[in-house]
């Protein structure tokens, strides 16, 4: 197996989750560790390894690095892409490539000049259950696609800091759900509308969010999509996804810690509550999404999940934004999209 | 347990739900069958007793006559409750009250002016199910209801001449969801949003109407709706629902022939298709719904379904129709139904 | 439908439940409550009509009475058995026939000498799913049967002076999976072996009884038996079977007061607790197990459930009974059967 | 994390599960492959790695090997047991110890001569939800245990020569859930009775062997336990537990390739077949159970599946045979356990 040296930009949140499935993997080795903060650096390759580096020009001119995952703040994509690009290094980057349609236009147009692999980190396509989901549908298990339904509730709101940055609920999170949906129809919707509502984090209301949606596409074929988003859910992370078709139907279902099922004086065929989080459910799905992109890039295939991708989903979340707000259908803009 | 002499009006399908429920409920009688064709009243008396008229006049002045179940095809709803609540005889009818709000209005204001026991044949409010989900959510179970969901899926699309004569697929059916959420919501919609598509049947489609929709519906509270209808499911009759809260969530499950669960070559814990279509789904809800009237009515209560409830669920399914043309979130028209 | 006049014989616990479902079959009639305490008849002639009579041979001479079912305690079957067949009454009799072979066999004896339509009140047969369990077997859904399992486990101890006339767990409880399990399997054991033990209440074991047992059947096919009893159980009457072949498996589901479906902090795709007992678990199957003697007598066929049946199960239970006593496999004596 | 050096001593079909989870583990290490004919270990080794060797002497006298992991036939456990706790190295062994009660004393004479840490391969105990299940019933949560039972159906009857070599079905397979049984209860029988038949696979009964069997342990408590056998199964390897205990019951789930429900005109909410057998679902046991040995040999504390209860299982296993042989409750053989 050909190994791929990578810098692991960035040392938040993500980058720990990346960190040890990079570890993890015998295709990938931990390279180096970029933060612009040195001791965050330092700190960081104190847990995982590589080299740490503050330097981002000698990052890219490492000849080591054969690689870069970037997992730094949002708004800062954009520029590590271009600069990645123009060093020619294939690009794993966590997603939303940005939360502005224009801003991602132009870390396309640098994909475009300096082309080199990229892809986006839609994990969930990568969860097993996900994958398979898909593969039965492309099997033609459920006949032709007629109704699709995302379940993604969260346990908790996040802190409201957190909520201020995000884009808005939509882009933050309905993006997942929105990817998802298109990459097993295999399609993007011509048209959205969307309603919110703020129930269980008056903060979040107070800044002009919602903490549960509901979101309706209508795609090109006809078929009909539901996206039901919570902030909040007193069982877990709920994750299901319906597929119903001309022949029949097919669902994910839950993840839990234990299969054990409970019987007893007050509740029988019982299960645990739900995995917590995100990362308890899709822990796999992180080191699968890696392992995509270590076999594209060292196969010289494009990965699964492309910025045109990235850029679909985030026009397609805006128009849910813009719909939540207006209360009226919006068509999503995909005119940068037109050259895939 | 005191005993109702009813007449029932009208001698198609429904008429043929109720006569054998009629009959095998131990506080009412079977006293008349009626339908201003004389043969087709003998022909009904023949399989279900009671005595055959055709003089609407002579049926309403009928002593023996305590109640009237109306059956009769949906455009003579209203006369025929004009009639009798000018006759004082208390009313249960088929839903739905009428297609259209004026006519609505016009029985509304016939009740008012004659005021007798009334009862609308929302019939799935009776469901042991459906009024199980009801409890668990007034018992407080889930908590504070943020987002409820509501399935109904036809095993396969009606005659083109039924669809042409229902009024459009929200006001035929989607009206039945909407009115079980409402019923366990305990409000009603301030806007709703609607999306249709023709897939199944395109013969629907050159009539205009749809045979699979998604609606969204914004409650007072904040709580929001998904409802989801096809006129086509290969497994079945496929009826669920899902009530979503602060505390938790309750479902309810789709009901089978049998109760076997199959393990083999291709399948595990497999279970049987769906009942095949209401009548079989929802044979216990018409006995039950019979049951409520005899009870309302013998004990001088209000029924359960009110012509209010009918009315508001007709001017909820009419917004629906208009926002799956517009694209635009539609206030439902309550007007006329504040004297409430 | 012809109309059957039936005495009901007792007025104990099973008379109770009888009573209703007589009542309600469009094709009997209570004629007369029978019971040598007339106070007694009385008072159950008030609850559900029929005529008190405490004198028997009027009530077998008694020309209203077409056919007797026999609910009185189980040492007096035998008696009523042979009088009723002297008299060339139809018999219903609540199971079982007795606790002793000897008594048996005089009972069949007395319907070889007048023979009368019998049938043992069986009356698991007629419950919905063993009977569609049953049948989908005989369809050869799991193709040749090699592995039987059934459960009845119940909610708690019987009081002790239940336990001292029971005739021992096997005789009492254990009798209705075996008649169950041959009746779908269509063999008799060749063998028993069975162990017991005593753990959740200790005045059962003072009495040399039992209060859960394990119980293995050797089939003459080769199939093995697995039958798995307790009278005590946390979450409800647990009643399970689970039929094993060489093309699959078949199980069938424990009842519930509803159908919903609970998520929450602690449990998810929880259950209600299980019906509470045999009353409410298999009411419909008393209601079908006397639709089956009306519809046996009225069209002169053998019922369902024969004395032979009766006496196999009996023989069956008192080779378990003496296997957990012994530690030995025991074969059952069917000597007196050999005339099936 | 402090790395073992292992020796891996066999090239069969366990070695082919033990060579990869070896090199996965971060704190295993490959040293050596042995097998006496050279070739054999070389072959392996190539796979693997690790130093092809085919003297027992050098292997145990290598410096490099912390520890040995015997996977070689069954008849030569015994042999390899002896010299590597002469050597003094700690001993991981795959089940069973040996097929004869005389041997495994031999064996454990050693062991109580020279002291090492010993494992016995009972994986099934390394199963995440065996594990669960152990942890929820001695956290209480069915309160005092009763009722026990454990399934094991194989997708198909392994070759006869297979057969012929294993000892019996009992000592082969059903030595795997008397273990589990006795781990989780915490108590070992008193007393077994066994049945046996052979309906799948004639060969088998040729061999005076059986491909199913049914059978009951009696534990000290008074618990009984249920343990049900199969060389056959359409629907692929069925692994359930069932624990019953006065306050409610646990149960564990049987695993599929995916977490998908598929609902269509035959079946609904329908699972895909089972794991295919062993290897497949229980893939994650044996990387825990090289886990556990791991841990307790560089913590010095005891494996937990110790000599003991591999005797234990095995006298058990062998009153099984002589049970479902004589038709009789047999005690099993403890006597020298019990310096334990």
């Amino acid at each position: 197996m050909q190994t791929l040296g990578l810098a692991l930009m960035g040392t938040g949140r993500m980058a720990h989750v990346y960190g040890p499935k990079i570890n993890a993997h015998p295709g990938l080795r931990l390279e180096v560790i970029y933060n612009p903060r040195m001791t965050s650096a330092e700190k960081a390759a104190g847990q995982y390894g590589g080299c740490a580096m503050d330097d981002l020009d000698a990052v890219l001119a490492n000849p080591k690095v054969d690689a870069v995952v970037i997992a730094t703040p949002t708004d800062t994509h954009v520029d590590y892409i271009e600069a990645a690009a123009r060093a020619g290094k294939p690009i794993y980057c966590e997603k939303p490539l940005d939360q502005s349609l224009e801003r991602v236009d132009r870390a396309m147009a640098a994909l475009d000049a300096h082309p080199v692999p990229f892809m986006l980190g839609f994990n969930r396509r990568f969860d097993p259950d996900n994958a398979a989901l898909r593969a039965a549908v492309k099997r033609g298990e459920v006949g032709r696609l007629t109704m699709l339904m995302s379940w993604s509730r969260e346990p908790s709101p996040p802190p409201i800091d957190y909520v201020r940055a995000s884009g808005g609920y939509f882009v933050d999170a309905t993006i997942h759900d929105i990817d998802l949906i298109c990459w097993i129809a295999g399609e993007r919707p011509v048209e959205v509308m969307a309603a919110g509502s703020c129930m269980f984090d008056a903060r979040i209301g107070a800044e002009g969010d919602f903490d549960m949606t509901m979101t309706t596409l209508r795609m090109p074929s006809g078929a009909l999509v539901h996206i039901n988003n919570s902030r909040s859910c007193a069982y877990g992370f709920d994750q299901r996804m319906e597929v119903f078709g001309d022949k029949g139907m097919v669902q994910t279902l839950n993840h839990r810690d234990d299969n054990l099922v409970r019987w007893d004086k007050t509740r029988t065929v019982a299960r645990e509550p739900l995995k917590h989080f995100f990362l308890e459910r899709y822990d796999q799905s992180f080191y699968n999404a890696l392992d995509e992109f270590h076999a594209a890039v060292t196969t010289e295939r494009n990965p699964s999940a492309s910025a045109q991708d990235g850029r679909a989903a985030l026009a397609i979340a805006l128009a849910c934004s813009q719909s939540a707000k207006t209360g009226s259908a919006i068509k999503p803009d995909y005119e940068q999209c037109l050259r895939e």
